[in-house]
């Protein structure tokens, strides 16, 4: 299949979905909205997403199904960004090579921005849910496993760790640890949201779950190694800024050329996990291929 | 009643409660949920989760169906203080007495401590509502109404609105429309959750309704007003902080007289609301009378 055809055409379901979801409402004051739209409209691949989607396509179902929680992630990886890039964080004035959010809207408004768009991500969920018809116990539980992955044993712990983690000894266990929580967690909870929502259980939803752990971590060790590797121009970041700020990553613990056998174990797991979900999990097992093969 | 004794009952509830929902997990950095243990038994009256509790009494019921959607409000509230508390906002180092979260953790924990807390509230909602057994579709929906009122619409929102007219020349109208979203939705919300897990329909859904919006309302107006009359000693923050920050506030803008009187007619509002639901009620009513009266 033509990968990037798949993801341009899902890309397009999904910045609608997003906008419907940012509509002007009678109570958000104008210019959160406009602060809350710059952080989510910014040229994101959406890479979360759109492996919603596939989830609910390798399922198979209507990937319509999956749209409400494909959004509800998306809003929570944007949030994430906003707040990762504070000044009392990682203070990065530049993302996907435009002023990062508090640097246009002051950090005041950034912060809120954040805590706007980690709520409504909660709102458009759970209210999203009944509209495309899932089952209202199976939605609830979703939106239970989404707080789990994003929240203080997921994403936040993570990124706590990681800021922990800075200028440290680190070794892979941390590096995998700090991973699977940061970016993992997130991922996995996107493509496992989509198959549920799909309609999958027993095999097919064990299927995804690992499909879903195994990538989670192959994005962010491509990260971590693209980080290293490629120019702003590619990125949108400055090029290695992470051993700057003395980030825990693959490269950092193993070298590049460790990293890059982790990132292609790791394909090769995510590959294996769907290989009995059959033609239907094909835009899987390309995502898959894509993320990891741009960093190796 | 005896509203003190009342209080104090159903706060050791909820201190339980909020103990099992911050308990410890394999995944939670130690240091996190220690600052998230401390922004969350800070000395806080409970006044929100209370209010779900007596809501679902009120209709009537057991009010242990009231207490997920108690604890979630109740992490949003302390999340909201973690943040509005940060130097980037209102830049308060005192809260309750104590040092503020940030003061204690530092600012990158802060953050991410308040990003955890609204988190976590969500997670409270959707996984604790089928322990206590309230339909899944009424659950989602009311998880939708919490996001809804936490969110850009309601209480962040509000927070933006606030910070957009420091300093700016305020009127009545501006500020009801700001404390309504900054203080009103969540304490609404509160008590339409506690009302619904309750089981409330109809008239006395509408009921509750009305209650939690003109409450949520005198709440902020009685807060207004001890803030600039009540001692340190009382309040555990800085006497007059709102007119030295510039805030919109009842009191700058109608005088601390008229402010009474906007309290005392919503204290008749929130009387006349649940007057048709006879004793169960009564601690509504005690509580309604209580937030007002130690302000007038």
């Amino acid at each position: 299949m033509n990968v990037e055809a798949y993801l341009a055409e899902r890309h397009a379901v999904v910045e609608a979905a997003l906008a419907r979801a940012l509509a002007p409402d009678d109570g958000t004051p104008p210019r959160l909205l406009e602060a809350m739209r710059y952080a989510v409209f910014s040229g994101g691949k959406r890479v979360r997403p759109i492996l919603a989607l596939a989830a609910c396509e390798a399922v198979p179902a209507d990937p319509v199904r999956a749209v409400p929680f494909a959004c509800a992630v998306e809003l929570v990886h944007a949030y994430s960004l906003v707040h990762d890039d504070l000044p009392a964080m990682d203070d990065d004035e530049l993302r996907r090579g435009r002023p990062t959010v508090h640097v246009v809207y002051g950090d005041a408004l950034a912060i809120l921005t954040g805590d706007a768009l980690l709520t409504e991500a909660f709102r458009v969920a759970a209210a999203g849910a009944r509209d495309v018809g899932i089952d209202a116990a199976q939605a609830l539980d979703l939106v239970a496993r989404l707080a789990r992955a994003a929240g203080a044993s997921g994403m936040v712990g993570g990124q706590v760790a990681d800021l922990a983690a800075e200028r440290a000894v680190a070794d892979p266990a941390l590096v995998e640890s700090i991973h699977r929580r940061k970016t993992g967690a997130l991922i996995a909870a996107a493509v496992e949201a989509g198959g549920v929502a799909g309609g999958a259980t027993g095999a097919r939803r064990a299927a995804l779950a690992e499909y879903g752990a195994a990538l989670g971590l192959a994005f962010q060790v491509a990260d971590d190694i693209l980080d290293v590797t490629a120019p702003t121009a590619v990125t949108g970041k400055k090029t290695g800024g992470d051993a700057q700020h003395g980030k825990a990553t693959y490269p950092a613990v193993v070298g590049l050329d460790g990293a890059r056998d982790v990132a292609r174990d790791l394909l090769s797991r995510c590959l294996a996990a769907v290989g009995g979900l059959g033609p239907a999990a094909e835009p899987l097992r390309a995502i898959a291929r894509f993320v990891v093969e741009r960093a190796c």
